[in-house]
């Protein structure tokens, strides 16, 4: 998507430690029209009048996966990454690597609210290694749910985790994505 | 709001401690059509064009925060509540008790992105104590911007963290304020 290329080539800044920061407009201050015409570029990869609901990880994943949601007028789910007082009963779980964050995480999801019959669009903002992708994936085959595609606007192409996912047959579309970071090259 | 307080009896379960849990349409599946109502809703009480920011805190107000923004057009900025990598700088920050954690957490706002020209709606899905909100309106003051309000849509009102923030004489709009929990009861 060229828009999302422009920006990112015009504000982003490459952090010590290939990390890319775009926060202006994806990931801290959040350009909500941007993210609808990102909403619209799913339309044209993904048929989104067969998915049932759009699944994502919290924290940052929520505001593009709600605006597409809202685009589509499908409901909209966030695996939660620990356990509050708030979710009780079954849950889907599958435990991830934070490499922003340096740990491990669960990511969670109510058995209440994803069934066998949902056809899931997992959206994320970002993906480096992949694995909130990979535990999103791995809940909606829990659920028995048909998983339609991933969705992602920015993928660190040089981290291996949006090519391990085509290897293996998901249908991945990643709107920009960066193959080197000195200087910022897409594929 | 009187679709928010049908959503709420209909679908609402009430847990021990006074939890209660709307997962199914607000804080984990998100009804983002219902969202779009609330955020429309929020323009009746609010002179939406002199906004210039959506202001939330990760992870559950980034879902309404982002469909307000969309439909005003504004950017949305949410709060961190962890140091992670991809923050740098100069930030603002407000520590807040959240109560669904039972911890001390910190809000964290890049100075890059609230400046004092701002006029920020404050939104969160969920308002008990009012922390988050507290600890928002601290950021604000911090930044130097104009405060215009804070929209939530559910308020535990027994709780007492809205009459709080009226008491301080902010123009708090609550969509559903709970009065009691068994049976619900709304002011």
């Amino acid at each position: 998507m060229q828009e999302l290329k422009d920006r990112i080539l015009k504000e982003g800044k490459v952090l010590p430690g290939g990390i890319i920061k775009v926060d202006g407009f994806l990931n801290h201050r959040v350009d909500t029209a941007l993210l609808d015409r990102i909403a619209a570029e799913f339309g044209r990869h993904f048929d989104m009048n067969e998915a049932t609901v759009v699944l994502t990880a919290e924290a940052s994943g929520i505001a593009l996966a709600s605006i597409v949601a809202r685009h589509y007028n499908k409901p909209m789910i966030f695996a939660k990454k620990a356990k509050s007082d708030n979710i009780e009963g079954g849950l889907y779980q599958s435990e991830i690597f934070s490499y922003t964050y340096k740990k491990k995480v669960t990511l969670l999801v109510s058995q209440e609210w994803l069934h066998p019959t949902d056809k899931v669009l997992v959206v994320d903002d970002f993906m480096a290694n992949g694995e909130a992708m990979r535990g999103l994936c791995d809940i909606v085959t829990q659920s028995g749910a048909t998983l339609l595609g991933i969705g992602c606007a920015v993928e660190k192409g040089f981290q291996g985790g949006g090519d391990r996912l085509r290897a293996a047959g998901i249908n991945l579309c990643s709107l920009a994505v960066i193959d080197s970071t000195d200087p910022i090259v897409f594929r």
